[in-house]
């Protein structure tokens, strides 16, 4: 994340937003965010959020997630937050939005669910 | 997909093999390479194959996708294959599988399904 | 939906909740709803919440959907909730969630992602 | 399964076969296949596949599959076929495919990507 200029701007217990300023460098051929980098910054989000409700020493990993665009990643800056909805022992399940920031507006661009596996430190999957 | 370094290897009708060496660069916390990375290759070698059946003036846009991810992503490069499972006026559902390749074996590592949509030459979102 | 006892219960623009009592016959081996009605309620009222927001002579399809089973289905009833989160000319896309009603207790159990797809009055998908 | 009048017809280590024969009160208002019948019997299929794989003490539960439905099922009958293609200690992926048999052809019609759990006897989600 760190590599792409993402950074996380708001934890609570089951809740994390990441943020994204918009970079000429991540655009694809239209000039809006490449959708890959929009998948990304909820991914992360939605990771953050479930390791906020696992142990201390646990790891995350992303086992799948499904995401819809559903507007052309256009605006200033892109917020993505990841929200747990239900935090298992092995599983916990998460939905995360992404929205675009433009002109002060807020507009929802994406949209996933993802399923998240604690891990232990190694981080290898099952 | 030049940003990262991937290029189109094999174009069929209805089939795309898009090739990532691997790169530091591209790596998550253990080395491996992000997932959102492995996502990206797989969702744009679905987009090619479902751009290898439509008109020629078509534009694709990815409407939606999900994938697994079944393994780390560890290799001296990775191949992602779309596969067009039906082809229609408006959208194409489309496959695609992203294989590891070391030592001279291939091992799936994640796998998707993904719906593409027709668009006229702007590229805008329905 | 009549078949398994499912009724309409809610109607607003884009969003529909669909509700089920529990019934003996639609359980699986362990006393609880099924899953794949669990699955087919939710696709009900996200389709029917598309179809508000189309214009009168349209008919709806279920173009795709991914659901992630939170909870074992046990309860006296079931609702469904279906929500517009992008109404499209073409494409809609919606969010659906399942909650069991039990003691008074109203609990997550299900959630879903569906794209729905606006077509002609013959049903006959693209 | 049984209720619906659908039966097992090939296992092998990692792949099963649910066949289902057409049946009138399973169809929607157009005289097809009810969608959530199809998901039903795919589901069942990559279930099945995935105990195949499984110790002999295990149940299996659905943690989340996506579904895309292609084409209208219509046919005599219907198989799905469901394939694992990662299994692990906890987590199992398999790949579903739905086809409607008709005139003596098939054709697929629904195609699937399911995410298994082994769980212990009860059945017992996360």
């Amino acid at each position: 994340m760190s590599t792409i200029g993402a950074r996380v701007t708001h934890v609570a217990p089951g809740e994390v937003d990441v943020e994204l300023p918009f970079r000429d460098d991540l655009t694809q051929q239209h000039g809006f965010l490449h959708a890959g980098v929009v998948a990304a910054i909820i991914d992360s989000a939605c990771g953050y959020a479930a390791l906020t409700l696992m142990p201390p020493d646990a790891a995350v990993l992303t086992s799948e997630y499904k995401v819809n665009l559903l507007s052309p990643a256009a605006g200033d800056a892109f917020i993505a937050r990841g929200h747990v909805l239900k935090a298992g022992r092995t599983l916990t399940v998460t939905r995360g939005d992404a929205f675009a920031l433009k002109d002060g507006e807020k507009k929802l661009i994406a949209t996933m669910l993802a399923t998240m596996m604690a891990a232990r430190e190694r981080g290898l999957r099952d």
